[in-house]
């Protein structure tokens, strides 16, 4: 079995008008199949959060939905909390604070069985302070604004099931490039990645190599600073970071990019409906006229002037424009 | 005489307690000598606005400071007007609505006489609208938000004394990633320039390249689109932009940035006190046991002890690290 996917999200996900990023968690668990374990820890609220989401994924149509919820470091050494993950067909990280959920499952038997199970195929899911987990370095605190500066941001240690990167959400809502900036200075191993509100950075592997699609409304950015010039290392506290040369990639929904090779793979255009039925016509237009030359053997006046009937109909029948197009 | 220099400011630039940026202008537009033309028109406000740039301009130590204030396209067309600007020595555009200022001086006598001003020499300052307008394509409106999204800003035609270039101010503050960046996927033969307030972007001739150095407390952006791919020919109105590839430097005060060839100057990094003052004893002390072996001639025991004696005395002098260093 393949390693299951991981769907990393930006936090406030649509959960009743467009839930396409969970309807997308419960396919991926096994659809009618699925037996979902919701991690509520990070969460300061109570039972309600899980029976929000117990709600949501049976509405969704999972078959079972059983919380996982640890208090302590005591409770991740339960072995019958253990089993639920290794039960479950997908495991759900809810949002809230990282580091309560770091501080209570990192580097206990329940955060072993976790990675376990993904390992052997389930998919991982988790929303804000859930998707941060997911890195091997964690963004722990920090404040917003797009100008990178010293010290604006702490990192912690994730769970690691995505190695050598940062994961930052709520990225364009709560404007956090200078964050991930700064951690990506200071740590240019790293690879940051950035992920709106309402929308999934999933990660799966194919021929070896991990490919990040993004699903929802927003978009991800990824921050590639292999090449990056900074002086990280002498900034002063609270001063604005030198950081040169790091490539950008911002991706919405559609984009594929290969998170080893750090690529963007290719991009298929839109088709442009009106473009293409105006062509579509145009072409049955064409056989058409070269089926009646091949017929009657026309004369050069009667040619042009079917030519000409053919233009015009064509101009008549021509699709307006998309009016939410790019171009008019 | 070669060009005069541009500075382009990105708004709220302080002007009473440490007012770097209006002090380099006043001394690039001759010090003791200036003689400084205000440009107010962006503004809403009456007098006071010039009133303001004349009481700071003065303190600072210039000659004089008149007011060009065209309110009307016919006004741009007074010779006298124009004559104010061709007799300074330094213009400073004030912020306001940059459309306002484009709408009435743009294709102008006047704008002529300002651009005609700078390749004579003399040193152009705008802040906040004053700066966008000072690119050959202009931000008109738009939005906050870090990730660009179709048709989130506008472009209007700029003053071109910063050939092939948007500019954008207020950068960090008011979240204008987002816009700049959809900017440059629209054109990405334009180099997108987001200045931060309290923040110069100074650029200068040298050897034909234009090179941009960074005076204040904020940061310079700069969005390289060369190499990008995008989808912003055909993405729908407000959706996200694919924006892959954007070669991105955040550049601090001190950074010298080659606009022509889109490259880094080099970067001279800092020198910790604490550490040279370390090295530098070191290097007392081991003149000193070099002179003293070849006066005596000494023996491998003497050797050893006065070698221990010089490392005990180096660690109890050095001095403690600058508390507010990157490093402990």
């Amino acid at each position: 079995m393949p390693r299951g996917p991981l769907m990393i999200i930006g936090g406030a996900e649509d959960k009743l008008r467009r839930p396409t990023i969970l309807k997308h968690f419960v396919a991926a668990a096994g659809g009618e199949n699925a037996r979902i374990a919701v991690i509520p820890t990070a969460s300061s609220l109570g039972p309600e959060v899980v029976e929000v989401y117990d709600a949501l994924f049976r509405k969704l149509g999972a078959a079972d939905v059983v919380a996982v919820r640890p208090e302590t470091r005591e409770d991740s050494h339960d072995p019958d909390l253990a089993r639920r993950l290794t039960e479950a067909t997908g495991i759900f990280m809810t949002g809230g604070n990282q580091l309560k959920l770091s501080a209570i499952i990192s580097g206990t038997p329940l955060a072993d069985a976790l990675v376990t199970a993904n390992e052997a195929g389930t998919v991982i899911a988790g929303t804000s302070a859930g998707a941060s987990i997911q890195s091997s370095h964690m963004v722990a605190f920090g404040g917003p604004g797009s100008t990178p500066k010293q010290r604006m941001t702490q990192v912690a240690a994730g769970l690691g099931l995505l190695q050598s990167s940062v994961i930052d959400q709520h990225f364009d809502q709560r404007n956090r490039y200078g964050r991930l900036l700064m951690i990506v200075s200071q740590s240019p191993q790293l690879l940051g990645i950035g992920v709106d509100e309402d929308t999934a950075a999933v990660v799966e592997v194919e021929d070896g190599h991990e490919i990040m699609s993004v699903v929802g409304k927003g978009a991800v950015a990824i921050f590639d600073p292999s090449r990056i010039v900074t002086n990280a290392y002498e900034a002063k506290r609270s001063s604005p970071l030198l950081a040169s040369g790091v490539v950008l990639h911002v991706l919405p929904q559609g984009s594929r990019f290969d998170l080893s090779t750090r690529t963007l793979l290719p991009h298929v255009p839109a088709v442009d409906p009106g473009e293409a039925a105006e062509m579509a016509e145009a072409g049955r237009d064409l056989r058409q006229l070269a089926r009646d030359i091949a017929a009657d053997g026309v004369s050069p006046t009667n040619l042009r002037r079917r030519i000409a009937r053919t233009t015009r109909r064509k101009s008549a029948t021509t699709t307006a424009p998309d009016p939410d197009g790019a171009s008019a």
